[in-house]
């Protein structure tokens, strides 16, 4: 599968008064994560990919996360992504934080669908077959 | 086990492009959710129980989230929150989020640890023994 | 002009490693204000108002605040909120931060414009006359 | 002044249901420029500084922001971020927010004051003198 990394600088304001980070703004990094590696293996944007295939997003239904180190506002970690698994309209990404010297510090999965609007009602949304484009390239090496 | 049900309303800034929560502040709503739950049970805010416990917070180790139907701003969804389990110096929090109509819209669940300042290093964490009293508390029926 | 008063529980999350809350949390928390402000004098909701006048929001043109005194998680706060000017498609918003003692904590001022999609573009926004029924029922008294 | 400028992605995150960012969001990208500012002018982390000079961070007491063109997410905007004063114990920073065509997007502008534990209560804060090597630094061109 195609891995995109990342290194994201925490910042004083991803920490609360323990002076770690505020977890749910590790969902706010993997969720960018997991748009840096479409854009990264797919050569545009998320924007761009919206459009191109009708979708709204890929809204998440089931995701987890096992924190084992706390980081520190100024640390730098590596946020390494790739999809694990497609299915027809829903697939699974896995992201493994790394800290500078090379410990694993927290693990996340994720289980999106590929959503379009409801044909019969614009307010709802409902899961769309994903792309043979998009599996093809995510499945691919780098 | 003792449980606390809080209404939350979903502002303009809980959502995306997509129009719906973007799910990371879930998150967020869920950990102050947890705080509440504790100050329902003990009478007294997350604040004064850190002090008198000479504990640093509940840092999260463990955590996942299942999301069935999504939000939008404007809604009015209420928050339920237990303790589902205690151990030594960790306990386990579900939550369960049901829409204004009774369904069930997300089922998360939290593994946290009680932890004070490491007595050698404080810029370490480590976990140390949940005080009797607040096992009983959150044991209790409401 | 009609006056809201909503009080606001100050979050862990809210915080940051100096313990008092991160500001740009108190944007999110005047944003939720103003759209609170509206729906106290209107009796719908935000979603509703958008779709009643074809708008896509009041997106802000020109925000600021001055701290008094900073507030730590536990807090609550009082958050009063007015409109203080209407324009022809701009409207400003006071707010005004008060302690549990009652002593100002903070004050904020917002330029907003109501926009509309522009009709030849809808990537753009422009800025439409409000509607007078928003000025009569923002403009009344309490 | 010295001057730091980073660029910054726009995510599906920062973005509101009007597609475009929601401002408080640029609060904390302002706050983060400040710290890189003074990362990249002294050649440590905030978290380095803050222990170097035994203060608990530098405080917002005002702050705006005017913003000209709107941003959507996958944009790249470029932050520009100076000093633009020092007085004994507070300073000014001023921020420039540029889109990827050059037209000047938003502007900001923060008043902080350089803040330590009281010594007679630490649950308060008090201003203190900004150290002679900080302005220093801060002052000098690039």
């Amino acid at each position: 599968m195609f891995v995109n990394r990342r290194t994201v600088t925490i910042e004083w304001g991803d920490c609360d008064p323990a002076g770690i980070v505020f977890y749910p703004r590790y969902f706010a990094m993997f969720d960018a994560s997991t748009s840096y590696l479409f854009k990264a293996a797919l050569g545009y944007s998320k924007f761009e990919m919206l459009r191109r295939f009708e979708i709204i997003g890929y809204p998440m239904v089931d995701t987890g996360a096992k924190f084992f180190i706390p980081s520190k506002f100024g640390d730098v970690i590596t946020i390494e992504t790739r999809v694990s698994a497609f299915r027809r309209s829903s697939f699974d990404v896995a992201h493994r934080v790394l800290r500078e010297d090379g410990q694993l510090a927290i693990e996340a999965r994720e289980t999106r669908v590929w959503a379009a609007r409801h044909p019969d009602d614009p307010e709802r949304i409902k899961g769309v077959a994903i792309p043979d484009e998009i599996v093809a390239r995510l499945s691919a090496g780098n």
